[in-house]
């Protein structure tokens, strides 16, 4: 990547019993990860460790002597099995020494809870002899760093995410940066499609994502969202770079259909942004995602101004009196029909007066399938200004809560085309 | 734990490249964790490596000196960074050899797909000499377990969780029981409580959080619910089993107005087999939450017996059209207030017709807080047969996303517990 400067190597080693014994989902290194790849760090390894001091010095000696910076994340707290200052010390061959300041520092936190500060919080304030203090604004807990005299650092975090992140940012990234000015963050563009599955994307880019490939590609599939991720691991300079952005425009333009975000794989917040963005009204009707669209709306600040409404009529009645679905519609086609998503669309826009619906009914399962509707068939309607149209999917028997989430996640985004077409200019049948 | 014998060890190791730039989170690991936990095994140490061979099978030769068992996880698909394989392979010092009877169960299954086998495919009927395979039902890569000269067992999964879950079961559990039998699964209960703080919770049980208490408890805060777990870490026998109930049932009925469930610590999935034990009818009114109440209790199978309908009302014209909140309500109170989240809920039950009604709004941010109404503010209605109640909650403001999750969970467990107290019998206010 980087004119004979390959990328300097960390290790991240993440601290606590609650991690061993399947408690608590260690999402620390995945962050850590992600960011420091972007800083054009390559993480190695990550390792998980209960809270035994023994192990977490081997596992530090051990990294220490392969890598340019071991990052821990962890085991800061005041409690006696909160190891890690003192497994860190052990590892550098010094004392831990209280830091005065660190502790009146804590004094005056803890007084402006309206508490007094308990002898084991003192704890907190042990650094191992040498170390800088990371400062810590949102929590009891500061971190650390380190160098090792074998040359590698070291830096230590507290577990919880808030704090975790904070603390990376404004009190690791610089150092890095002052530390390692030669690391070039590396080129990388993101795409997220839909409607494409992972096998004929592969087909369509063939050699693109062989593993020599220069700009290397990535594809990873998650809830009917194709992540595509192009990097530029060729070496620096004028020729590199023009080789990488010929290839994402290519792609953009190749991919220009089933592409609905750059950044972000979930089509509800790229739905969102667009109705905020051309202040268009919008409303659902959900019978099998059952609410998740319009949770997933209303997770978005500022969707008020556009959010009208959600109506979540998973019964008979509720479509029937809330929507005006036609009982006749009903009986004749059954709820987990093309008709009657186009009737809960238009309804659902009548009932508030949005401009854009979208609807859905399908089959989740576990029970309710038939042979003529399966587990999985779900439908989708969408209304804008009084067009309608229906989807009909067809989604593998996953159970539950995929099919749902897959249905919000095609739902968000077939209204999003809808409201892309109608801006483009007219075209959509009219449909009742 | 067990007259002497001790918990056998178990180390993880999961594999690929997506797992150390933060596009894939393992949840693999956290997953195994818990299972061989209550197995009986220690979980020592979980390992995340890249698609690097030279790098698995040092792992594995490092581990596998260590523990009773090395389990992998990932890098078994038909491409050539799927190396897990050949790392085991060499990591025993043994070749590969290709299963006939694999490459026949593969040819036979891509053909029931209408497919034809690719060549590469036929990597994954390759397995170290020696290894028996583990069958997997759900995709097209087999697992399979070797020992080690030197007795330690390994065994390597694929990465996708459905084949990971479905094969550990039947592939590995029966042959870990029967070749360890000795190892007595630990006795555990977990318990689920809502409305009290670590910190209280500390407080009350005292010494019985202490590390070498036994039974040993362990606490973990989780969006509004503390999950707590006692686990017999004392040797088997009568005696032991005896104090591990007594303390058992002493939890229960010290904590029993707080605990919603022993099981799981969703309090939707509590409020949903409450209403359809009981066969009471239910509807939700959301603002803050917008859907969020409504897509947890229909992701509940057979939920649609008591469901009736959700009513997404996040302007204040849906509150008005859809709920009959007055006017006047709204102008003298605003919309975040104990007296418009009685009338939602006392609108939404009258809509649909339900027995139980629950509603929610409050300043979710990060824009619209006032010093009066700052944000974290939520008020929770919930009517039950025309009584209703309010509920005012401050959360601290940790960013809209928990805002909305902790209210969701508040009012399906303030919902359940007024649920509760009318079964039993009258007595709650009446409000009109």
């Amino acid at each position: 990547m980087t004119d004979g400067i390959p990328r300097p190597k960390v290790a991240l080693i993440a601290i606590g019993d609650e991690l061993l014994n399947g408690q608590q989902l260690d999402t620390n290194s995945a962050w850590l990860s992600e960011r420091l790849w972007a800083l054009g760090w390559e993480v190695v390894n990550i390792t998980l460790l209960g809270d035994h001091e023994d192990q977490i010095v081997e596992a530090l000696a051990v990294q220490g002597r392969k890598m340019d910076l071991v990052l821990t994340t962890g085991g800061l707290g005041p409690t006696l099995d909160d190891l890690t200052r003192h497994a860190v010390a052990r590892a550098m061959g010094v004392e831990l020494v209280l830091d005065q300041a660190v502790v009146d520092w804590l004094t005056r936190l803890f007084e402006s809870f309206g508490r007094t500060m308990n002898e084991s919080n003192k704890r907190q304030a042990l650094f191992p002899a040498g170390a800088a203090v990371l400062q810590n604004n949102f929590g009891t807990a500061p971190g650390f760093r380190i160098q090792h005299p074998g040359g590698a650092w070291m830096a230590s975090f507290p577990g919880p995410p808030r704090e975790l992140h904070a603390m990376f940012e404004t009190e690791l990234v610089p150092f890095l940066r002052a530390t390692f000015p030669a690391v070039p963050e590396p080129r990388m563009a993101s795409f997220h499609l839909f409607g494409v599955s992972e096998s004929d994307f592969a087909a369509e880019v063939g050699p693109w994502m062989e593993r020599a490939a220069m700009p290397r590609m990535g594809v990873c599939a998650s809830g009917r969202v194709l992540k595509v991720r192009i990097e530029d691991s060729g070496p620096a300079g004028h020729e590199s770079m023009r080789v990488f952005e010929a290839r994402v425009a290519e792609f953009e333009t190749r991919f220009a259909p089933a592409i609905f975000s750059r950044q972000d794989p979930s089509t509800a917040l790229a739905l969102g942004q667009l109705l905020m963005k051309e202040s268009v009204t919008f409303a659902c009707a959900e019978s099998c995602t059952g609410g998740e669209i319009a949770s997933r709306l209303v997770a978005q600040a500022g969707i008020s101004d556009v959010f009208l409404e959600g109506f979540v009529t998973y019964s008979n009645n509720a479509k029937r009196d809330r929507l005006g679905v036609p009982q006749e519609l009903l009986d004749a086609h059954g709820a987990v029909s093309g008709p009657v998503v186009e009737a809960m669309a238009l309804g659902a826009a009548k009932a508030c007066g949005a401009r854009l619906a979208v609807s859905t009914s399908g089959v989740a399962g576990p029970g309710g399938g038939s042979e003529e509707k399966p587990v999985g068939l779900v439908y989708i309607g969408v209304a804008i200004d009084g067009y309608v149209q229906s989807h009909e999917l067809r989604f593998p028997d996953r159970g539950r809560d995929l099919i749902r989430d897959w249905a919000a996640t095609s739902a968000c985004e077939l209204a999003r085309r809808a409201l892309v077409a109608r801006l483009a200019g007219p075209g959509t049948q009219k449909n009742p």
